[in-house]
């Protein structure tokens, strides 16, 4: 058998950054790691062509009659920049304590490798095992896995198993677990207001034109009631409110809105339809402008009506809410506030459906309807609470994963998202590191859920 | 006596780009051309120091009871960029028709030498006309003046005349001459919206979050009526209302407001207070966004809640408003509005007076109330109407010109804005040119004004 800490090393060591063609031979070398290992587990390994980045699958065959678990995963990583301020090398794997230091270790090599080990040692352990098992593994998530869908439409037969299994999200703390049982959707869009043909002099011209910036900020101050609540028509419609239960499991939180509010450093909090803080950024959909511009920039002023302004928009999306429905309402609202003086356009940008899912035994869900599902999740219960010392808490999480709504929706599949690691973890930021004092416990929860859907 | 054609040729090949010091030795070369003509013409020159760009001053002196004209122009000239667009070389004076192409030809080298080769021509003919006359021509019109304050108060005594002539302004059409009667004043201040102590994830913080593009483009929407008014209290309470004489002035123009939304290239003009647009760029005080940035501008689109984001606004005032009154208040609107989650810093920028004149018998103004100038305007009158064939128009307009509000707070002293040229003239734009065939029209009305002051 392995080490998984020195396989994690070996990933590590191979720079697999996929959104910079520089980095194909780490891409490669990724891939070549994960094919040896898979092969040596005696798995079926087909590497999946794709406009860019390969999937790596490895399966673990069996009768239809066996459970088939998917343990999906991306084996690419975020740029290393900015190189100085790293305190060792970004693609040379360093132990410092109980840390292993360096680019793509916990997002999303090493949790990555809690499950490939899991099933590793039980395979040793019980060939028999009569457990399905796929390895489903990207190298696109960290440019927004545009190859996935194709690859779920092409290879959808043989994915098609009774729920996902994945290790991409944090923990509160280092000993309690969350199972993320939600995410938000996400709609984006851009506004253009153009009005003269040209930056006019704003005292040649000023007092006769609809200046475009004044229409830019009327129609996005318009987006929102003053009470925070978003101003477009039947936004609200379709939202599934949180279970009085979803609200406890926040409130056992190890930290609530004060630790909100410092660590974000704002004077206060601001949130909509009476909600807390820690409530809002998991159960309200939003609607935030990301970016705006127009005009003159520069340093001191520049006395112009500008010819055109521009607005960056994205909506978050909660469980139930439909992005093409949303978009057209919130076009809909723009076209209908913007003055006739200025011309509109809105340009459409991606979207990914919201998702969620309920532990069995809160109320009459997908989960207790699917007994493989309802039973990894007991099990995952457990060992979590035998391993950590805490039972996980159930909670929705504000980010949006689309390749988790795009797997819900092509293969039909539920999720099992249990966290590894904590904001100590410095995703995407220098410094990365993964507490391997966490694998092991990781592993047993892994190899728990899966003795448990096989019934054994 | 010397070809004003020429001068202004020998002016123009001397590239005086007062905003880059590159150009030191143009702007030396210009002063030498002036220093020396004025010379000639027997007048007293002083060439006074500033921290940039030295001012020009050249008297005609005599006994106290001589009536006193400034004639005020400029010798700095705006930058010659993009270069590839000019059809001669900028700084190569080239007469196409009756057009003389090169930058600062029409501004302000050739209207300038409307005036001294005026003066020139009087003195040479009347050697003994009873007149005292001061040339200020400074370096730094272009950059905002900002050393003429300080002349105005080192040399205030030797410039205390009857009132100051020049002709910076343009006119309608060819053959229809416009005195300026008024300026609009400016106030400029930019608004800094904070939140966040940096970038926030949007998925991770979204709900919980008053984003500061928000609160930015709210603030910013609060500052108008649906109706167009400016929504400031007390906005609107010193504004002078144009007489109905005013807008008969301005019906009497060329082209309207069909010609001016086609100019803009706009859908429909959008004016407040039930102006004509004509009406509105003269005699409305605006408040304008002109530039507004913050957050994602790149391409696509990036999930954040932005730590800042800012808004430049200028406010265009009207006789009567004060700019200190004004800051104070828009100031007062917007701190209020601003919500408390989030951090507000208003920076005052830069601010210039409104100033306006009546021409004599219109109503009971300071142009009556000086027979000087009220010599000076019916000469004007008249010489424009023999020759160029109609009367003049007197308008107000829309822009500022900082210089003079401040020579009438400063000094004391009224303006006649004497139009010379055309929009054709391409002033701060590639290919500026200036009609020569005007220049001995507007000498003839020069000579008239001096000599009707001087009661000759």
């Amino acid at each position: 058998m392995f080490d998984p800490i020195e396989v994690i090393k070996e990933l590590v060591s191979n720079p697999s950054v996929s959104t910079d063609s520089a980095y194909a031979d780490g891409m490669q070398g990724t891939r070549d790691v994960l094919t040896k290992l898979f092969s040596k587990m005696s798995l079926e390994v087909e590497v999946v062509d794709t406009p860019r980045h390969p999937v790596v699958l490895a399966r673990r065959n069996g009768p239809d009659s066996w459970p088939h678990v998917i343990i999906y995963g991306h084996y690419d990583v975020q740029p290393p920049d900015p190189l100085d301020l790293w305190d060792s090398p970004a693609f040379e794997p360093t132990m410092r304590g109980t840390r292993l230091y360096g680019r793509g270790v916990a997002d999303n090599k090493g949790p990555m490798m809690v499950h490939v080990t899991a099933v590793a040692r039980l395979l040793e352990e019980k060939p028999d095992l009569p457990l399905r098992i796929t390895f489903l593994i990207e190298g696109e998530e960290e440019i927004g896995s545009p190859s996935l869908p194709m690859v779920l439409e092409s290879h959808g037969e043989s994915l098609r198993g009774d729920f996902v299994l994945l290790s991409d999200t944090l923990n509160p703390s280092e000993d309690q677990v969350a199972i993320n049982m939600g995410l938000r959707g996400i709609v984006s869009l851009e506004i253009e207001v153009s009005g003269p043909s040209r930056d006019l002099h704003s005292g040649g011209f000023g007092g006769a034109i609809y200046n475009p910036l004044q229409a830019l900020t009327e129609i996005c101050a318009s987006l929102h009631h003053p009470d925070g609540r978003i101003n477009v028509p039947g936004f609200y419609d379709d939202v599934i409110l949180p279970a009085d239960w979803e609200k406890e499991e926040i409130a056992k939180l190890p930290s609530g809105d004060e630790e909100l509010r410092e660590s974000t450093g704002v004077p206060g909090l601001f949130t909509a339809n009476n909600r807390t803080g820690m409530e809002a950024i998991r159960y309200e959909p939003t609607l935030e402008i990301n970016g705006i511009g127009g005009g003159y920039q520069g340093e001191g002023d520049k006395t112009i009506i500008p010819s055109k302004a521009f607005a960056k928009i994205t909506c978050r999306l909660v469980a139930n809410q439909d992005p093409d429905d949303i978009q057209k309402k919130v076009f809909a609202a723009i076209r209908e506030r913007c003055p006739k003086e200025v011309r509109l356009n809105i340009k459409e940008g991606h979207d990914g459906m919201p998702y969620s899912v309920v532990p069995p035994g809160r109320s009459n869900t997908p989960a207790d309807q699917n007994p493989h599902l309802a039973k990894a999740f007991k099990a995952c219960e457990e060992a979590v609470e035998k391993e950590f010392g805490l039972p996980p808490l159930y909670l929705r999480g504000g980010g949006s994963i689309p390749i988790i709504g795009e797997i819900n929706k092509v293969l039909g599949l539920d999720c099992i998202m249990l966290g590894m690691g904590t904001e100590e973890n410095n995703l995407h930021s220098p410094n990365e590191s993964f507490n391997v004092a966490s694998l092991e416990k990781g592993i047993a929860v892994s190899k728990a859920i899966l003795l448990a859907v096989a019934d054994k």
